[in-house]
C-alpha cells in the first residue's frame, strides 16, 4: 500500500464527520490509475451524500473518502489502461459504465449504473494508516475520491490533460470543470441546446448557476435572467453576463413569477434552469416558462420532494420538465472546450469559484 | 342570415345537452369563410368541453356548437381571404394566432391565444330559426364549429385540400386528420421526433393512440408497445404496426410497469404517450421510461388532476415529461403528409377510425 493523506468520512458531522487521517491506498487494478491529486474543488453533493446517516440508504456507508472535481498527475496505472501514462497530468470528471444501454446512446452522465459508479460501492481502496489488513475506506466517489493525495481513480473518470494544461497552477484551477463548471454550462449547452433567440432563466447563482451564465453567453441567449438573494452574487452574474437579475430577498409587491415574466418578453423563459433545489424555487420556476417552455432541474432537491403541476394546464401549454446531471456532458469532448472558451477570454470561470 | 341546422350545445347533458335545431348563420366577416360541412369527427374533446356545467368555468359557456374535426366546401369568404375560393374543398384543423411569439416560433398548436380561439369566446355566429335578431350562439368552437351543416370558419383552421382529395367521399373520409389522426401521430412524429432506434410505448388505443401507432410505423420505430384493456384495439393496434400489446386487463402478477420494461429491453421506452388521461397510467407511464426517457402527455388529465413525481430520482435519471396538443402540427404541411402516406398505403388511418 501507498501512504498519502485523506479526508475520511466517519458518517454525519453528528456522528465523526470529516477528519484528516493517514492512510494507505491499495495498487491500482484493471482499469485503474493511481493519480497524485494536486487540487480539489468542494462541491454540494459531497455534503449531501455525507450527510446522510450511515445505513438510512445504500449509498450511506462509512468510512469512505468523498471528493470529486479532482486534478492531478498519474503516479501508477494498472493493467489496461490507454488514457493516460504516469506522469500525465489528469482531469477528473464522474464515473460511467461504457456499456450500458444509454452510454451506447452517448448520454454517459444517465448511465444506468451512475448511482453505483458515484455513489455506491462500497469500493475499499484505502485503509486507516494504524490499522492493519485489507483496505476498509471506501474510495472511487464519482469514480475518484478526490479528498486524497493519493487516490484510486477509473478510467472513465480521466480526462488527458497533457494538451490542455500549461503547468500545475492551471491543473489546480481547473480542477471543478469536471463538474461544477461543467455541470452549469453544460446544461445550457449539452441538455437545453440554447440558441440566440432564447430567454433563459437560472435560479441560484453559486458555482453552478454562475457556469450556466457563462454557458447562456457563449451561446449568445439574448435574454439571461439570474435569480439569487445574495447580492455579490446578483453583481457577479451581472459581469458574467446576465442581462437580468432578480433579487429573490427584495420582489416588492410582486410574485416571483410575475418579477421574472415582467423580464422575460411579458410572457416567460423559453429556458428555465434550476440549480438550487429548492421547492418554492422549482414551483415558481415551472409556473414562469412561457407555453413551449422547458425547465431544467439541475439542483438536488430534498430525497422525498415530489415536483407537481397541474397536468392539463402543463399540456394545453406544450411545457416540458427534464432532469439533467453532469450538464449532460462527455467530459473527455466538454472539459476541452471549456478551456478553450477560457482560453478566448469567453468563459472566466475562475470568477465562478469565488461564489463556490 | 343564411338557414342551416346545427346540433346546439345547450349545457351538460342533464341541463339540456345537445339538440338537432334549425338555426341562421350569420355572413362571414374579414378572415372568415363560410363552409358547407359534408362531415365531421366527433372528439373526446367536444364531451368534454361540452360536458363543463355552464358558468363553471370561463369556457363553459352555451348554448354554443361544437365540433372541431370538419371538412367541407368553401361556400362564401369574407375579405382578406387568401387561403380558399368558393367552392374549394377544405379540410379543417385548429385556430391560432399566427401573430404571437409563439406562432412565430412556429409552435401554432401552442399559440399563446389556444384557449381563447379553440373553447373560448364566445363567438356569438348561430341563431335559433325561432328566435330573431343578433346571434348568440356560439361558434368558431376549434375555429370551425363543426356541427352544423353551415358554419363560419376562421381563415387560419383551413387546409385547402383542392390538390388534396379527389372526390367529396374522400373529403369526407379525411374529415378526423385535422385533429385526432394528426394528434396522434404528429406527437410520435413532430413532438417526439422519434427514429428508428425508439422503443416506443403509446397507452390508450382509441383514434389517436392509433394514430400514434401509425406515427410510430411510419417513423420505424424498432419496438412499438400498445397499451389497453380492450381485446379489438390490441388486435387492431398490432395490425397497424405495434410490435407488442401489453393487456391491462390481464397482467397476471406483474404491474404495469414490469409488463412495459419486459419488452422494453428489460428497461423501458425510450418514448412513452399517453392518449388516456388516466391518473394511474400516466403515473406508470412516468415511472416506465427509461433513464433519458421522455413522456410525453397528449391525453386530457382531470382538470384537477396534479402530476407528481420523485424529483431527486427523475432528475438523475435524465428522464422528461412533455405536453403535446394537437400533435404540434402545422395542418396546413402536416395534413397533406398524412394524405401522401395514406396514398402510399403506410398510413391505414381508416382502420384507426373503428375504434374512435
Amino acid at each position: 500500500m501507498n501512504s498519502a493523506r485523506a479526508i475520511v468520512c466517519h458518517d454525519t458531522h453528528a456522528n465523526g464527520g470529516w477528519k484528516m487521517e493517514d492512510v494507505g491506498v491499495r495498487k491500482p487494478g484493471d482499469g485503474e490509475l493511481l493519480v497524485e491529486m494536486v487540487a480539489s474543488g468542494v462541491c454540494h453533493t459531497d455534503a449531501l451524500i455525507g450527510g446522510i446517516p450511515g445505513g438510512a440508504a445504500p449509498i450511506a456507508f462509512y468510512p469512505r473518502v468523498l471528493g470529486h472535481e479532482g486534478s492531478g498527475y498519474v503516479k501508477e496505472v494498472g493493467a489496461g489502461v490507454t488514457v493516460a501514462k504516469p506522469g500525465d497530468p489528469v482531469l477528473l470528471s464522474f464515473a460511467f459504465c461504457n456499456k450500458c444501454a444509454i452510454c451506447k446512446t452517448g448520454h454517459y452522465s444517465n448511465c444506468n449504473d451512475f448511482n453505483d459508479l458515484n455513489f455506491g460501492g462500497p469500493y475499499r481502496d484505502f485503509q486507516l494508516a494504524s490499522k492493519s489488513g485489507e483496505p476498509e475506506i471506501g474510495g472511487q466517489f464519482f469514480g475518484q475520491s478526490s479528498f486524497a493525495n493519493l487516490s484510486i481513480v477509473r478510467e472513465c473518470s480521466v480526462v488527458n490533460a497533457k494538451e490542455l494544461v500549461h503547468d500545475k497552477k492551471e491543473l489546480q484551477l481547473f480542477a471543478p470543470l469536471g463538474c461544477g463548471i461543467q455541470t452549469g454550462s453544460g446544461t445550457v449547452i449539452n441538455a437545453a441546446k440554447a440558441t440566440p433567440n432564447d430567454v433563459i432563466l437560472i435560479m441560484g447563482l453559486g458555482g453552478v448557476g454562475l457556469s450556466a451564465v457563462m454557458g447562456a453567453k457563449v451561446q449568445g441567449c439574448r435574454t439571461i435572467i439570474g435569480v439569487d438573494r445574495v447580492a455579490s452574487r446578483l453583481k457577479l452574474a451581472t459581469e458574467l453576463g446576465a442581462t437580468h437579475v432578480v433579487d429573490g430577498s427584495n420582489l416588492g409587491d410582486k410574485s416571483l413569477v410575475e418579477a421574472i415574466r415582467e423580464v422575460a418578453d411579458g410572457i416567460g423563459p423559453t429556458i428555465a434552469i434550476d440549480t438550487t433545489g429548492a421547492p418554492p424555487l422549482i414551483k415558481a420556476g415551472i409556473e414562469s416558462i412561457r407555453n413551449k417552455g422547458r425547465y431544467i432541474q439541475v439542483g438536488s432537491a430534498p430525497f422525498d420532494f415530489q415536483c407537481e403541476f397541474n397536468m392539463f394546464n402543463f399540456m394545453v401549454a406544450g411545457k416540458s420538465v427534464q432532469g439533467a446531471i453532469e450538464g449532460e456532458a462527455y467530459p473527455v469532448e466538454f472539459v476541452p472546450k471549456m478551456i478553450k472558451w477560457y482560453r478566448e477570454g469567453r468563459f472566466p470561470f475562475e470568477q465562478a469559484l469565488k461564489e463556490m
